[in-house]
């Protein structure tokens, strides 16, 4: 069994990241420059964008972050993002979400010009990747896909099973997985609340990718002897035996799958890190004009 | 076996849209119009195009032929696409498909107005079916949603395969199949040329969807008994029986397979008249704004 390790990876890929900045520094060009728009101050919003604004500083990159007041008007957000959008310095912009009830997100998501949509939440982005053209994937299939390349895990013929059909996850990770080529060719089934026979469908994966949002979710009994297992969930969970009162829970048991496994994400320290470096990847790419 | 009539079906809602179209005139409405845009000429194309054109006269829409020569750089191709962009007489552009070499087909398609696309090939179209927003549906996936919906046939919880990924039909029927609510809510998955075992995997399919152009590749021995099956191929094939010296063969082995099935479609006279139907409904959309 070998723990796809995250954590290793991600801080790899930030170094190549840094140097990828440095070579730009030295022959003149523009710091890679990424803007994050927070709407209000949600505790966990403000948290997740610490983090990103600390990952850019990591590997060179300049970040601002723009706040708009909770109670704005969903028009003031859309003329900030006009503002960013027009302004040449800023390579990549997030909006951190959710948004407040009176703002509708397919509508700001939308403004965000496709160029600077390093989130790859844009309907643009999102249908690019379904019929297999440039653009950028959203943060987390992304990474899931460079830990399967990183540790070289054969995909071709496999049959992959995807345990969750949310946007952000399930959905595009089932594009990524059965496109051609590799990372991808699996033989995918897209599992979700209304499947039936879910643990039998769990015995029959190859890969199986969970992301559900159900702390450990899957059991032992559930995976095949040798399979692969991708963990996508996070769940906070109160525990006596960490001084911090809590710990962080996946969607599987991992002490007794893991033994089963050839390949599996430990949680926390799997799939977390390697969201975070997806959104500086797609920075990256977005400063180098690489996809648009 | 009931045997899924798209040719009846399909003249069905022929009617309803001329009923529509009626009322639209009658309450002092534009009426709908579809301009169709076809490169050189190409036998297939004209034959195709002049289908689209009769369906609209059939249905009291008005259409637009507008011929581009073969040569023509690809400038002026995408000049006449603004032109009609911008003509507000017309409410659905298609650009008729393979177009010659040099031109690109996915520029030409990024280049119409999205709220004109109603052939639901532009990004955001795209994007919007695989997140679950209003947009255009291409015309097949389209077509047989509403065969699906017409026999209202049972999809929540049930096995859903489908034979070949192509962005046409195979991405977006695995998309639409999964999706919350009817239809949809079906465990789907997705095979092709890297899968393995694929005879299993038509056995085990509650509702199996194929789209591979095989002629016949599906015999009686790969399908479930009481099964779905709909047959998205067409094959021109030689035959001695029929007076033009050829005839048209699907992906299944019709005569055997569909004794055991539920429910089939035949071709021809299945899948194919939903397609054409299913750009005049999209057309009629566009015309009423109902999603743009």
């Amino acid at each position: 069994m070998i723990i796809l390790d995250g954590k290793k990876i991600s801080s790899q890929i930030k170094e190549e990241i840094y140097s990828s900045v440095e070579k730009i520094k030295i022959s003149g060009g523009k710091q890679p420059h990424l803007a994050a728009v927070i709407v209000g101050s949600d505790g966990a919003s403000e948290t997740y964008v610490a983090h990103k604004v600390k990952a850019c500083e990591q590997v060179g990159f300049k970040s601002t972050v723009v706040r708009v007041n909770e109670n704005a008007d969903q028009k003031v957000l859309l003329e900030k993002i006009d503002e960013i959008n027009d302004n040449n310095d800023i390579d990549g912009l997030i909006v951190q979400l959710p948004l407040p009830g009176h703002i509708s997100e397919d509508t700001v998501i939308e403004r965000i010009k496709v160029e600077k949509d390093v989130d790859g939440f844009h309907p643009i982005n999102v249908g690019r990747l379904l019929i297999g053209q440039p653009g950028y994937v959203s943060a987390t299939p992304y990474g899931i896909i460079e830990l399967i390349k990183h540790y070289e895990i054969e995909t071709s013929g496999k049959h992959c099973v995807i345990l969750g059909r949310s946007n952000i996850v399930g959905k595009p990770m089932a594009v990524l997985m059965s496109r051609k080529g590799y990372p991808g060719d699996s033989t995918v089934t897209l599992c979700h609340s209304r499947t039936k026979n879910l643990e039998d469908w769990c015995r029959q994966a190859d890969i199986l990718i969970v992301a559900m949002g159900k702390a450990e979710f899957v059991t032992a009994g559930m995976v095949k002897e040798g399979a692969v297992v991708i963990d996508v969930g996070i769940t906070r969970a109160p525990s006596e035996k960490t001084r911090s009162g809590w710990k962080l829970l996946g969607d599987v048991k991992y002490d007794e799958v893991a033994p089963k496994t050839s390949y599996i994400t430990p949680v926390p320290g799997g799939v977390g890190p390697m969201t975070i470096v997806s959104l500086l990847n797609n920075t990256l790419k977005a400063a180098k004009k690489e996809i648009y």
